[in-house]
């Protein structure tokens, strides 16, 4: 089933959509016990959930498809993940607000430093602060200039920051320029089909003139691009489903993703608390609710089992303030699976919860990977996941007569 | 998903990879017991794979579809099984091993004996021996001549031979001329599509031209045409997947397909146990390895459920030797059911042990269509397999940012 279809079927009510994400919760068996991170974590209060609700397996992507949070993210909204992938330029750009506009070619940019040879000897150049980063970013926008487009350096943080090149006719299909490993010099930003050899030698000039503008910086003397992406507008969540969303994360790159889709954006939180808390406070004001909880990825990318527990065990603890609110739909999942086994993001499925007073429940009665195995959702591509909370909150009419 | 996706992520490592298929696993349910063949037979070493892996139950084609060998290997290898269906005649024409061309039109010929009335009394020409087959071949080969397309005639076993048209512009699209029945005439190779005239046109003269060649023959006194196909070249599986694969099969056709597919194939090989005992002796050279096991499918095919449980047994017992090998990813499934109850092929679901260190592993214990229903891949399209390896492998990258 295309996943557009529900778009064709949406209604409006009053009804409540709380989607809990978890970053990075599916996880694997630690050797011993056998069991998951989430099969570890004492978390009654999700296993009290998990057996009043209907429970399944997502696959984020597709089968042996371990996803990026880009398209992990876009799929948990409901947008076809493979048709509206996007460049991490335009996530950096959404990240930090960037005004973008149709005619922006966005490319993410790691200062880096190199050695006498032209060879880079660290590819985050001392990870400089964002304070030396901002400094960089105006020398170079006072010294670099383009005849064809213009030119925009926004500083990220550490030694990331944004390049923007603003034209008519720009292309994404260019070469990264960061060789991935340090011994090496930079690689010339080439065009990869016909049609982007102005792009490139524009890219080549700015290259050229940038490393003359950062020659006497003692870390942050060269530029390496990557994740060229030009700007898309993609159709807003109250476009598509009449929702009026408010997104809730405490890092920026989920902030950005959820700006694309047209969701007001939280800026306020840092922690799980505080998110939890902010919920609370714009319960009243919104009807669609993206809750991000980011550390369950980062300590699953640490390789840190023991502390990947104790964050799920956290967001146990803070759930009976989001059941409180009785919302129509609450949804808890994962955007994709970070196995503390394997210190990064993979392919395996993640456990689902779809509790709302309109599902029939299963006979999960744990939140678990394995016991959701034989939730009533089955395994199912997680694009559909929107659809299914529409339907549970009655927000979709009746297909054909 | 679409499952081409998988090859813009493929990197390679040292990882090895086993599909070990046994042909026609699927079963039904015996009389009596209720248990099918794979439940009925004693099974320890699948059981205990089973118990430490990921299990599920693969679809062939799709829900219904009673697959023939070649689109169910097909789909096993990651191959869309209905964008690459492929005629009887090329399967032929590379079990056998012949060099095919891309102006070759490649059509399974069966000799067969017609009465004086020209009515087919034995469909098979009372299964003449290869020798018979061979010489009539050449007597053929001698004495048909085409304007307009050139002519090979290769024996393959028995009544059963490869014909070949090699020529510009010719088409598959003709009708087969074995009526399926005895007591009927050969029917005429029409075209059925206007553009396959000229095809259908050499066809009736190379017909009417080896029926006087024929003549004299006491048996293989005619020739009957089916399984028309053109010649077309696959990405192998080194361009897609980076696999150096090795294909150990006792029986032509599957190793047909795996040549199709660019394996390196053996064919030293007649018995299960010679075929394990060449994946040990192959196992550095080589990092994926197809084994195929025929005789479950051939015991399924004879209605013999007891034979086809002690194949499975026999399997069983030779598993340890695989295992022992420790490869990354041990797949054991099979291309399609073949119930002894039915003593053919079917449409119903295979059982499928993904066995990695990299897998999360279900509730299974056992290895039985039953308990697989239950397992952690859940039920899924087998052209899935091949991805989901590669992943469990480390062999694929993160799809987008």
């Amino acid at each position: 089933m295309d996943p557009d279809l529900i778009d064709t079927l949406v209604v409006k009510n009053t009804s409540k959509i709380v989607f809990l994400i978890m970053d990075g919760l599916g996880g694997l068996p630690q050797a011993g016990t056998g069991k998951t991170e989430l099969e570890t974590a004492r978390t009654p209060n999700l296993d009290a959930l998990a057996a009043r609700s209907v429970c399944g397996l997502l696959d984020p992507i597709g089968y042996g498809i371990t996803p990026g949070s880009g398209p992990a993210h876009f799929a948990l909204f409901g947008y076809d993940p493979v048709r509206n992938n996007v460049g991490r330029g335009i996530l950096e750009g959404a990240g930090i607000d960037f005004p973008m506009t149709e005619k922006d070619l966005l490319i993410r940019l790691n200062f880096a430093t190199v050695d006498r040879d032209g060879l880079i000897s660290d590819r985050r150049a001392g990870r400089i602060d964002t304070e030396t980063n901002r400094r960089i970013c105006n020398k170079l926008q006072d010294n670099v200039h383009l005849n064809g487009a213009e030119v925009i350096f926004e500083p990220v943080k550490e030694h990331r920051a944004l390049l923007v090149l603003r034209a008519d006719r720009l292309r994404e299909e260019i070469e990264e320029t960061d060789p991935q490993k340090t011994g090496l010099p930079p690689i010339p930003p080439r065009a990869l089909v016909p049609e982007a050899a102005e792009t490139a030698s524009l890219l080549l000039d700015l290259t050229a003139q940038a490393k003359k503008v950062l020659n006497d910086e003692p870390k942050a003397n060269m530029m390496l691009l990557r994740g060229y992406a030009r700007y898309r507008r993609f159709p807003s969540i109250a476009e598509r489903f009449g929702l009026n969303p408010l997104a809730i994360a405490s890092y920026p790159m989920y902030r950005g993703i959820a700006r694309l889709l047209g969701m007001t954006v939280l800026t306020s939180t840092n922690t799980i608390e505080e998110e939890i808390a902010a919920l609370k406070e714009n319960y009243g004001a919104y009807d669609f609710f993206f809750v991000h909880v980011k550390p369950t990825d980062s300590r699953g990318e640490d390789g840190d089992f023991a502390a990947k527990v104790k964050v799920i065990e956290q967001v146990d603890a803070l759930l009976p303030q989001v059941t409180g609110l009785d919302p129509e739909v609450l949804v808890v999942t994962s955007d994709h699976s970070t196995p503390a086994a394997l210190a990064s993001h993979s392919w395996h499925p993640v456990p689902v919860i779809l509790a709302a007073k309109t599902c029939r429940p299963d006979r999960v009665e744990r939140f678990g990977e394995r016991d959701c195995i034989c939730g009533g959702l089955g395994r199912m591509p997680t694009v559909h996941l929107m659809g299914l909370a529409l339907a549970h909150a009655q927000r979709l009419l009746k297909f054909g007569a």
